[in-house]
């Protein structure tokens, strides 16, 4: 139970670093002598100090001895700093908790490996399920290659997101649109399609006091409709980037580049697979996407995205012709639906917030 | 507080009859004295005993000098029982504690007055909100004359009640549909579209183990296209009304009319809102709508209905083709959705229900 509430105060401080480590995971690190914490730790930001070195610093002469409760793996090779593992070593740590094992394959195991063979007494897999829930951006990234895809929309009670005459300002309260802008801070980028740009300009900034990061803004529009004065493209709140086909217009490429963004351009025929490989590949470890409707529909049909965020607000609107927040073609039966787990019901002023997480496969 | 508490216990014995009081509304009463609970009683059935004559029933002559807690104001009209409030004035009752004012313009405030005259002390309004959530469908019924109409739906977590190609089995969960039978019971009456009964051909009864009562099966069938041999016309489970115009089919009016089905002819051109008034002549005090679609659409553009329930799955489906929990011609813009207010959000199993209220008028 001691560990545990040890590592729940290495957790938060982990938290701290979420938003701003991508594409390192966050981690937070306690030091404890004779049950008092004698140091701590987190990684606040890529190529920045571990959370290890933080807190085996702040203990200093104490940490020889002492515990180390740690929400990672502590790491085993040299990347842009040496591998903690020899740190913990050579500051006389003498027993190492340890909530999940590092997925990432320089590591998986090798840090823990080499804390044992100096004679570390080692325990795995306190508060786990919290420590990879913590990271599961970065978890999934490492594994895949591919960004974590939150799906994120807002609707009616009856599941409309806009009426027939395509409005939909505003459905749900100032709360939740607050919440959102914590997603957007969350997430290494913000992605639509190029109609929601063209229906409502939007500048899909993070719009917090004092956001710990701009997400990249990402545009999914093979032909370039993106006008050349939308928010996204001119405002220069944040990067954007925008996924054409190589069709694309090549005058249209460079006006667009003229004025700052990134021109992504893909095979005429690019599934949305294959445009999260790209931006995996680009160091895009976390995608929210915002819609429309048609995006969302993609990925529920393409089943790549890894969970839901749906905003809920206390309205009836109707309509056999108002907007759905999923369209796309759709699955023919019941049964191929995607399954998800309920994760979180919260009431945010009038307004319902659900999480959902896909259930099998990633 | 202490009188809290017994009006809890008041309101505890009244909720027994929900669901089977109707069109009387659901009323406990606990007498009091020095502290002790003498006397219990609940309205069971409409032209049985109220729930003063069975409390003061068992506390006998301990009813003299003693208090008495009880739901709803006493009746002071000769009815199918003799006024209640008399019977209070002459068992010897000193005190009566009453949660909320009868809304029957032949009782309101007449009872409480009748108790005052004969030297009762009277205090109102203890647990009224309780007390008028209780009777939402009677007194919504007596203030209006038509039936207190919740929506009922299931739906995925993107909106979605069925696919493109119609299939809808099953959406939700055991439980969730095990709740749905709860409503049947709480209701006077279940109705649907005929288009639900083309498709599904649902049997429309409750299937608790010891239902309370069958609610009667009402289908909107302007045009009598219910099959003759349909479920809720041939099984003899419950009583079925079928809303029809008054230009329908005689032939199909009789064939119908043969198998026990009761046939209510409405002009042309009739509302929901016609319709709801008939019933409410009928005698029907509350009504839960299933759908489909259309139906649920009319009801939210036509603005007569009370609440909604919506049981969500963990599902996503996608599609612009598959069907909505709702259809109809709905608003056209954000501004004219119907207000509704979140009561309570609940798991049931996987799945998640909400419950939310109109917010202004009725």
């Amino acid at each position: 139970m001691q560990d545990e509430s040890f590592m729940r105060l290495a957790l938060e401080l982990a938290q701290q670093g979420i938003g701003q480590t991508s594409p390192n995971p966050a981690v937070g690190a306690v030091i404890v002598k004779d049950g008092c914490v004698v140091g701590m730790g987190a990684h606040l930001k890529a190529g920045e100090a571990h959370a290890e070195v933080h807190a085996i610093q702040m203990a200093g002469e104490k940490a020889r001895g002492a515990e180390i409760y740690v929400t990672l793996e502590p790491c085993s090779h040299y990347g842009k700093t040496p591998p903690c593992a020899e740190l913990l070593i050579e500051s006389g740590i003498k027993r190492a908790v340890i909530a999940s094992q590092d997925p990432n394959p320089l590591v998986a195991g090798n840090g823990i490996a080499l804390l044992k063979a100096a004679g570390i007494e080692v325990t795995k897999g306190v508060l786990e399920k919290e420590a990879l829930s913590l990271n599961k951006f970065f978890f999934h990234y490492i594994r895949t290659g591919t960004p974590y895809v939150t799906l994120k929309a807002a609707s009616t009670l009856d599941g409309k997101t806009a009426s027939k005459s395509m409005d939909s300002k505003w459905i749900t309260g100032e709360l939740a649109r607050e919440d959102v802008h914590r997603y957007r801070e969350m997430h290494d980028a913000v992605l639509v399609g190029v109609n929601t740009v063209l229906f409502d300009n939007p500048s899909l900034t993070c719009r917090l006091k004092n956001p710990k990061k701009q997400p990249i803004r990402i545009i999914l529009d093979r032909e370039l409709k993106t006008p050349l004065n939308s928010q996204a493209v001119t405002d220069g709140q944040a990067e954007t980037w925008i996924v054409a086909s190589e069709q694309a217009d090549p005058g249209r490429v460079s006006a667009l580049e003229d004025l700052g963004a990134v021109i992504i351009s893909l095979p005429r025929m690019h599934s949305l697979e294959d445009i999260l490989r790209e931006l995996g590949a680009r160091g895009i470890t976390s995608i929210l996407a915002e819609g429309g409707s048609e995006i969302h529909g993609s990925f529920i049909k393409e089943g790549c995205f890894n969970e839901m965020v749906l905003y809920i607000a206390p309205k009836l609107l109707g309509g056999r012709e108002s907007l759905s927040i999923s369209g796309g073609p759709g699955f023919e039966w019941m049964k191929d639906a995607i399954d998800l787990e309920f994760q979180e019901t919260a009431v945010l002023g009038k307004d319902i917030k659900i999480t959902a997480i896909r259930k099998e496969g990633e």
